[in-house]
């Protein structure tokens, strides 16, 4: 299904006239370890510290090649969408090895070598839009609001506000497709087509409202205000309204949930 | 500081006269990424289902001997402990791939080939411990309750509830050292000191309290009865009580924060 998603992605794109640059991790065999490899040339050839090489062979301009052609498709890009099975409750080793590799010091984070300066709707990759789309074997009341596996937003909150927020991007609701194991043929129709309006939105649909770290909600840049969902404490406190659980009844899909699909 | 944790815990429960088996999966140069070599014997050679292959390899002893031997020796443990650098949110790429590709189906999930029907407290892994403790560049004060990342037992409940609880095993409040990348002397010595103590109460410190999925607070083994954390959302309703936020003084320690050190 995940294949499907992607393939669905490229037709919808290109009918639209967007110029699509693709990465498929396992198809590139995407190097997804991130260790001394990827500094060929060294700050500290005796302690290897990912923070302070990672900026330094991005700043110089050492990088692997792999890293640096990942970093560019980024820079190129209006809008970055990310396809991938949820396992357990997150993306697979591939693509966050992309993540830990291609974010590096002095663009994703550390921006401009200011620290947290631009962070959290500013830095490195603000100005494009992020959406996230998952497989998931389960069912989707495991995953609601009060469901054993957690609420799906706050499960991928270290993704769409850790991972792509943080650097900048505005971060769509994620889309997910549920029960994905087994999909009967009309409920597969619904999700391609729900999938395609997701798609064609993708410039226009309202980005979750997390609050920005620059624009009053967090006056030392570390803490919410007193002020600001006053007396809460949880991820949400970090979206400044209610939703996206408004949207959700038409993003998700739904198929046969895992375990009923394999008895 | 993540080697120097890995360090004392060897000391401590080697002085402790407990027998220890330890993965050092960089050293070991582990394969990160799931994927078709995992399945020498496949039971569908055209379509490459993981959930599938990962069962059936499971069962029929075809698993790869890097897998097997991972899965023996967690088998054989009474409790397990994770150690790695906060990257992302998250942990690194290879510990996602030791979760992705160790944590068979049959095994981890679907657990004795019944669906989701031990899960939550029950499964291949009950009986054992688990603690997971982490470096983190930012400040204790980023990831505090109301902190600009999230409150950290937040983001890492993909970890301790999904990955650890969801397979059997009682999780332990997590141990994080913020501020890792430069440590004071005499910080380092109270982060070791903390550290001994937790490891000093493995068997004996009380886990988090997740709520078992057979246990009541789930009738239909999905979600939450409407009598339970009536009325509220949000990760933390899977969880008893409102612990383990109180413990949490005594599990931090806290050096100079990265955008400080790095200056």
């Amino acid at each position: 299904m995940t294949g499907r998603l992607v393939k669905v992605a490229k037709e919808v794109l290109a009918e639209r006239g967007h110029h699509l640059l693709e990465s498929d991790l396992y198809s590139m065999r995407w190097k997804a370890v991130f260790d001394a490899d990827d500094f060929p040339e060294r700050l500290d050839a005796r302690r290897l510290s990912f923070i302070n090489e990672s900026g330094h062979a991005f700043e110089n301009g050492t990088q692997t090649p792999d890293v640096e052609a990942e970093q560019e498709k980024l820079l190129a890009a209006d809008a970055v969408v990310l396809v991938f099975p949820l396992w357990w409750f997150s993306m697979p080793a591939i693509l966050k090895g992309w993540v830990d590799r291609v974010f590096a010091y002095g663009l994703a984070y550390g921006y401009q070598g200011a620290g947290n300066t631009y962070r959290y709707g500013e830095g490195g990759f603000a100005g494009k839009r992020a959406l996230v789309a998952l497989t998931v074997g389960g069912s989707e009341s495991d995953y609601s609001p009060r469901g054993i596996n957690g609420d799906m937003d706050e499960l991928l909150f270290p993704i769409t506000h850790g991972m792509l927020f943080f650097p900048g991007m505005e971060v769509l609701p994620p889309f997910a497709v549920y029960g994905a194991v087994q999909i009967p043929d009309e409920a597969l129709a619904r999700t391609v087509a729900s999938w395609r309006r997701r798609l064609e939105g993708l410039f226009d649909d309202a980005p979750i409202p997390f609050r920005p770290q620059n624009a009053g909600d967090y006056p030392d840049r570390h803490v919410l205000a007193d002020s600001v969902a006053a007396g809460k404490t949880g991820l949400r406190v970090h979206v400044a309204t209610s939703s996206p659980s408004s949207q959700r009844e038409e993003q998700l899909v739904t198929g046969v949930p895992m375990e009923e699909a394999l008895k």
